[in-house]
């Protein structure tokens, strides 16, 4: 299988090319970009490899959908609706690391992004790639919208407790701290390093756009409307990514008994681990792997539970979620080109 | 008048060096060390200056009180007591950063700390150091309970709302994130570098000793028992702490009547400020100086708000505070020895 | 004394005003900007205290001169001549944090700045303001040209021995290790928190532009031409500077003597110290302090010297050392609102 | 082939578990550990995965050899010589880390290490295992004495130099850079996050152990003694190393002659890459990697050149380089389980 990484140059694009340049099943055939074309992908990113010999080129649908089988788009939103269109039409397989495919609610979509949407037509042909909630879905797929990273690790978080609806869905707190790669490969005053390092600061409270993502997969989980506070946090790493979630327990359980919910949950799951109890989860505990590390602790004082998550938001946050999908629609383990511990320290 | 520092190898005593060294109303008397008796403080700290010629001696109470008018208790809890029952006899001033006198309460004491008080007797001749809650007190006080970090931050951040009454006591939410200074300068596992480098996690979830402290002091605000749920993480970073509070609303109010509330209560205070709408506070703002940055946002669809504050945790959060304290009981201007801007970047 | 600081944007100009605001002898009077013109210096740089009510302003140089007796230029190389011509005619005091007129030979000046000097005239009023150096002609001048930080750490760790001839002027090796501040407040890839972070990188190698200061500098020490090799690096820290030194010695000296001379050579020095024997400089030592930490070792094997030397970046190697001229010139004793410890840690 | 880690508890151990876990080739079969004995390594590192279900055992050297074909030691020096003795006898592999065989001089070893030799009769047995110098001599090796991180760096940014008589054998400078985890996972002092975070220092000037085994290599090379003057540094990053490294050219050589010397020493090797000329090497180009980039510059005003080098300190430092020697000698690919570009960023 051919695969092509549109918008290659950006740090998704560069985590999707370490996950796939030694993916036994698929061969990168293209990688493009807009500021970098005609440059070597070593040149722009020594990390992939001086032997990796492909050069960024000019991004051009028709010759995308001729020369690839899978297609990665790594694009801001609002750009990747009509070369979306397109491979559907060709039966291309699409997974789409940006935000376009992911709210099923247009007017949602238009309310937080502030745009109109370009093809409403294709949004319910997409799946939402979580695969640890939508794997069966996403099996027959051919659009798959790869969730965002906040989204990533606040619903793997909650997912067990709202499916078996044990908390309130009023009240939700969800307090994420992330890396700066996060906020992309552009140099702004918000990446600078003497801006960011030594530093810790919230953003985009209450507003950020990764809130109605959360709320629909959590409503979904808890068959009705969820709705949360969620604070964002820039904090001083390069990858890693923590959401500290807080919400009301409607019954007084036991710490052992949520425990086995939780285990229960993700027993099948290759990359979804409870830690024992009283260790919590360190982000460096994952970092450039896909695996998510959850623990919680009961407040039985104020009957309230604080679940903690980590992933690296480049890898289960981004692009290694993005190949976990593909390998789901290929049919092939689940873990090819991911099974890769993570590095420490 | 002449100070000494029990316990002066700590970061919170070479801070309090720091402030006090060029402070032109006091001088430097004694300096005392557990485990570095007889060696020079520049020499374990040559930050400090090698013009500071000054040793670090053994601790002997009647000398203490013999050569100081003023004494600094950085020791770990459980150590001060005999101290400030001597100095409070000889009516010495004691400012104490560690625990034994904050919390009011006895049994919470030995709940929290898991040891019995060894002075209760003075428990009610403490008075608990945060200026801008209890100036009058400290005023005349003679045994001043320096506020831990976590606290000092969590409680200037919801002061004027609990004051006020316009927000729920129960499902309070403290979320914060602190530099590993606040760990101390014993090498751990936890402060060793390759730990805490790129890398956040939670710990002390539900259990940090900080909480009945916090919770004292807001129900003092309050008027009635207020109960948290409060997460510390640590984050790397030297110095400086965030808190993320989050409460319910008990009103319909406007972002700008908040507002005003806020500015209200800190309106004649040199060291809170509240930044304007939609900046929120930076820990690097603060860092090497006795300020406390905050900011809110009203989160209409839940009817909450969220508050956050930020501090240098050695500063405001331990020896800048101690100092203005210090600076109360002798009757002198407030800011004095704190009025340098913060360090940036 | 009202001071004015033209180019207050940029890291420079924020450590002048953190170290201005309180300094006892002057007024902060105009701070310029070119992005920035009409905002607050405190809603750009929160860490300068939300209580300084000054807008940047736009540079306008017959008010600048008007309302100030005092100019601290923080501009790029090439924009300071003209004000400076118009500044000495009007007999105020012009301290340049710029290149311009550090370099005596105008054909260096246009060779390794590639750019003609629009004030050729104006070179042998400027005194090279390193006080350890040029104290007594600093006393009378009216044009300082502010060394180089990386000048300042390289001097001042190689002063000694040449003034005494002990070491061969060919072959000598500075490495340098600088923190990001020293690139500036501009966002560019070089300062994006991912590239820097996590990362070390050697760049400049050979043409960086401050080796003909250094070489001019050592050159006046040593009474004859010195050529140096000269490699930078950026290392993930926001402020500091090392330079490790190597020299081969002429003779056959005990590490006593050199001791010595070193001792003797910054004997009434208050910002220059050498540590003992054994205990190499840290920068985190000098943070955001005025002082250089000096040590050395001597390599018998070899008949070799490393001398390692630290300072902050941004103030003994710009705004400190900037005051610390000023305070020179104004005859005011040369630690005025410097005497601050470093922050630690 | 099963392979055992004696001493899998530091950080070496774990990296060498990271690339081991999914090596095609080996199976890990034994762990050991003196101080963590009966504990979980996933416990210990979470990093390698929740699903590595095996504990660190107690060493018994009888036990290990009838388990095992393949001995990783990483142990402190002096820990080994035994073990190797009765390996040696049963012709197993052994891959050391330690520096018991990297001298080839019994009394360099007594003098540096400052203790007697416990196995000299085996010195001559043991191979230096840098597989771009003696990739031969490692293909029949039973004793592999794996190189130091320094040395790696070092040797192999000089090597095509020496080889060839292009450079002056006396007056080497190597200037070296290191992250915090060469200094292994004790907790010390020196590994606090609040003394190494934030700073920069040398250390071990002129005495650091490196020193003879980077002699011995470059004087093999030259053919006859060469000698260096070296310094380390601590720069705050999790892994990596520099090595910055300056000498006199012997003739006037262009850049392209040296480009191309360079080029061919290297031009067969998987994990050695001259970067293109003016691209200076960054250590986060080979994080998690097991390669090393190198660049160079000439200094004609000096006739000198200046050579950087990069690698991960743990991976082609330590660990990934010792796994190469494991290959090697087994006849399989020499990438074989090394062929992950690295992680950015």
């Amino acid at each position: 299988m051919k695969v092509g990484i549109i918008g290659a140059s950006g740090f998704t694009g560069v985590e999707l090319i370490r996950i796939l340049k030694n993916h036994p099943k698929v061969d990168l055939e293209l990688l493009t970009s807009e500021s970098f074309v005609g440059k070597k992908i070593s040149e722009l990113y020594p990390s992939v490899g001086l032997d990796l010999d492909m050069e960024l080129e000019e991004f051009d649908s028709h010759d995308a959908l001729r020369r690839c089988d899978i297609l990665f788009l790594a694009l801001p939103h609002g750009y990747s609706s009509e070369l979306v269109a397109m491979a559907y039409a060709d039966k291309k397989i699409i997974i789409d690391l940006g935000a376009d495919f992911r709210l099923k609610k247009i007017e949602e979509y238009s309310s937080w992004y502030e745009t109109d949407h370009k093809a409403p037509h294709l949004l319910d042909k997409a799946v939402y790639g979580l695969p640890e909630i939508h794997r069966e879905e996403i099996k027959g797929a051919k659009i798959i919208a790869n969730p965002g990273c906040y989204p990533t690790s606040a619903i793997l978080a909650l997912a067990p407790l709202l499916e078996k609806s044990l908390i309130d869905i009023k009240g939700l707190v969800i307090d994420s701290k992330s890396g700066v790669s996060g906020a992309g490969r552009r140099a702004t005053p918000v990446t600078h390093f003497n801006s960011a390092n030594e530093n810790i600061n919230p953003y985009g409270v209450i507003k950020h756009r990764h809130t109605p993502e959360i709320e629909q997969e959590l409503s979904l989980l808890a068959g009705e409307e969820v709705s949360i506070t969620f604070t964002p946090h820039l904090i001083p790493i390069n990858r890693g990514m923590l959401s500290t979630c807080y919400a009301s327990l409607l019954e007084d359980l036991e710490e052992e008994e949520l425990r086995k919910i939780y285990e229960d949950f993700y027993k099948d799951e290759a990359f979804v681990k409870i830690l024992p109890k009283g260790i919590w989860p360190h982000t460096k505990w994952v970092l450039g792997s896909n695996n998510c590390l959850l623990n919680f602790e009961v407040d039985k004082r104020n009957k309230r539970i604080v679940i903690a998550s980590v992933i690296d938001n480049l890898t289960k946050g981004a692009s290694g979620q993005a190949v976990q999908n593909m390998n789901i629609v290929l049919g092939i383990e689940e873990t090819t080109g991911l099974a890769s511990p993570a590095i420490y320290p």
